[in-house]
């Protein structure tokens, strides 16, 4: 049986700030990476996710990010190694406060944003985020860009990975995304994007924006989850693979070693 | 044997701020509170100060605050009991982050400042911090202020707690600390200083600002770490209370149940 | 005949996070309170805001807050009335960088939240605030609470003054609105509430919730710009006033000694 | 007579967190660049330290960095150019509240760390600065990395503009400072740094790391204000240019087109 990872960023909501749907998005996901305060979210919006993931069974992981709110993590910043396994280190500890005190486990760490990139091409970036995530607990699932040096760092360290691939995204040779700044990084129509995360699961393949067929490990699915429409696509997202045959199941009871 | 636990405020520097003697004072003292990013310390910070307190064995505490770096804390703020309870959970686990990735384990809990001044007399505040503690770990010792009402609220939620006495400042027929807004809040001599102390842990009474003897618990004794004199003081009260035949032990070790 | 300001809060989107309807609830008032950083908005939002009111001809007004993001600037905090001083300073300062940077001019002050509150009861407090606003430019109207302790204070430092009322809350006999914490704190139906509006400006009387008539000054009216509902409130209220006989016009160009 | 401007970065403390020694520095230097509450300072240090700029006569000036307070603004962050416009017209205005409130006028805008870096190379966003300077008052001047982008941007714009020199740094071939992860950066002993600045002065030539001269124009010169060293470089600096008949002068007085 094909089994795939369904994922989405949740809690970003910060003080009187409202983003994302995230009550409704989780009825189709199966894992919700949580922002930890610094690029978003805040003590009372994560503990309010971290209840609602559990109450649905929703694998949570922590989605530490750059010290930047203004800037929603989503720019580059210059940390050193160092630094980014002490910012790692402290969003895992801080989500991971709300998730003991309900009495839950964390399954995994998805860095976010530009930390994300980043880590994606960086191996020393890379192997720090990994080190800190292992250094917390060696049990929590690395979630990173497929075929990324993030993943690369993550088995280096011992860690369980997750190769992650992007419904609404496109890919470059490379293998990596399509820069939001070009005009064709996104899929718009939602059966193509369906049907390219089917081929990423099923055949281990995505075409490009040249137009060849690259190799690719799906572990997971990215989707978003704010926009009006991020619902609608969530639910349809999840049964086109379950009509599909692929079971839907969190990483965190597939990725056992 | 007449045993006692000396504390001390820890991992204030914050950036290119530095804060504190934390090196040498964590020779003389047997726990350690350590700032957990909100009215000080970052992650880098804390990370080198869990470092340090493992190497001197010295139990390890988290010193929640509120989010106000500029007021370092000190300021009141009419947070709800549940924004209190969100922002403790936040900053214990935060930095269990670092004590887990380090092989440790945190010891207790102290409040900061405004927060534990105000936890002192709002029962309602005090139980939803008390509550944060035992949700995030119920094995952790809850420092109060001696009698006060976070002290108070620890017991009902089922907590170990440790009645916290003050070197350095004089106390009310209340049993609260004179404020620093009065002239006669603080104890300037080295030597009074340490003779209240002693008389607080052998004998449960401290004379207070208006002459008369009230009855306190002392089960941990609370020193500063900054200022130029901090280190003499710290080694001065170290030995003195050794001398006095009081057994310095961190709280995690006599406090059991 | 009769004039009177239409207010309304503004810029207090923050970074990715939006919020309220600025461009269209600004064809309906006279007066925009703009956030300047600290308890909302940001730098690209504040330039976005004044260029708009420029382009509408609405009076533009710094909208200084407490420093407390997470909590909208609505939780009281204890700052002495220097750190008063200084944040209102600063704040007025900066959204006067932008109103400069497009060849405005600034035409009053409005503090937020519990800054605001605080200010209505706290003479020490209100006192500092209008000397921050006259300090840095003598010719601000300063926006308080009808009647208040701030409005009060400006007047004794020379400042022009707007006694603000507000079209959508009730009254207590003593001239304070009724707390947000009480159920009858708003006035839910639109009429009753443009109706409450159009006597205060006529007759300088308000109902309040125990019945009787308390004596109140409107030189300006405060409206809310969040929620779907605003934008046809705003509407309402504006056309209401104006089939009442009175004239919108901006406190700048009524208030003038 | 050859003229020279000596500058100091300054009210860099924030909170209860202190740095540096302004008022001693002040009686050596001609400008201050005072931080602006995003990489450094708060409102209430901006106001003691343009206060005693005033006292001392010395030459006022926004140093505008970016919004990393844990970092102190020394990380390269990745800011488009409109957000770099933006956050510079904020802290310029918002000091300039200060300024204004104390009767005082800015005299010049020197960006800081990792802003002032990428400025002297990046010429959209050393554009972007100029533009931010100007649009607020068209008369300050723009300090800038000698022959830098923003030096040519600030021209460009139609701005005055200084020329920086560094006391204590070594230089490259291509005119760029040496940086300071490099083991040759510093220039340690103070005979040398000051008969560096005299012939940058006198000369317009400085020796690079390789051995050869190049040139430089000197309109200002920077020495730091931090370290116990402080205090003792400044004076030294000070006399030993007024022995070589060197005349100290704010930039304001001289740079006049």
């Amino acid at each position: 049986m094909i089994k795939i990872d369904l994922n989405c960023d949740m809690g970003e909501s910060f003080g009187a700030y409202k983003m994302g749907n995230d009550a409704d998005i989780l009825d189709y996901v199966t894992s919700a990476n949580i922002a930890c305060g610094f690029h978003a979210g805040d003590p009372s919006t994560m503990k309010k996710t971290v209840l609602l993931a559990l109450e649905k069974g929703v694998g949570i992981g922590a989605h530490p990010g750059f010290n930047d709110l203004v800037g929603f993590g989503r720019r580059n910043m210059a940390v050193s190694p160092e630094e980014a396994y002490d910012l790692v280190v402290y969003q895992i500890g801080a989500l991971n406060g709300f998730v003991k005190a309900q009495g839950g486990a964390m399954q995994h760490v998805k860095p976010h944003g530009a930390l994300y990139n980043m880590a994606a091409e960086d191996a020393q970036l890379a192997e720090a985020i990994a080190h800190a995530v292992y250094d917390v607990n060696s049990s929590l699932v690395l979630f990173g860009l497929s075929g990324s040096e993030l993943v690369k760092a993550g088995e280096r360290a011992g860690l369980r990975t997750a190769n992650e691939v992007f419904s609404d995204r496109t890919y470059q040779s490379s293998g990596q995304l399509t820069s939001r700044r070009e005009p064709n990084a996104l899929i718009l129509d939602d059966s193509e994007a369906v049907a390219q995360v089917v081929r990423m699961i099923k055949e281990s393949k995505v075409k490009t924006v040249t137009g060849e067929d690259i190799r690719i490990q799906a572990d997971t699915v990215c989707i978003h989850g704010d926009g009006a429409h991020a619902r609608t696509f969530a639910k349809q997202i999840n049964q086109s693979l379950q009509e599909q045959g692929i079971f839907l199941q969190k990483i965190g009871e597939t990725a056992a070693i």
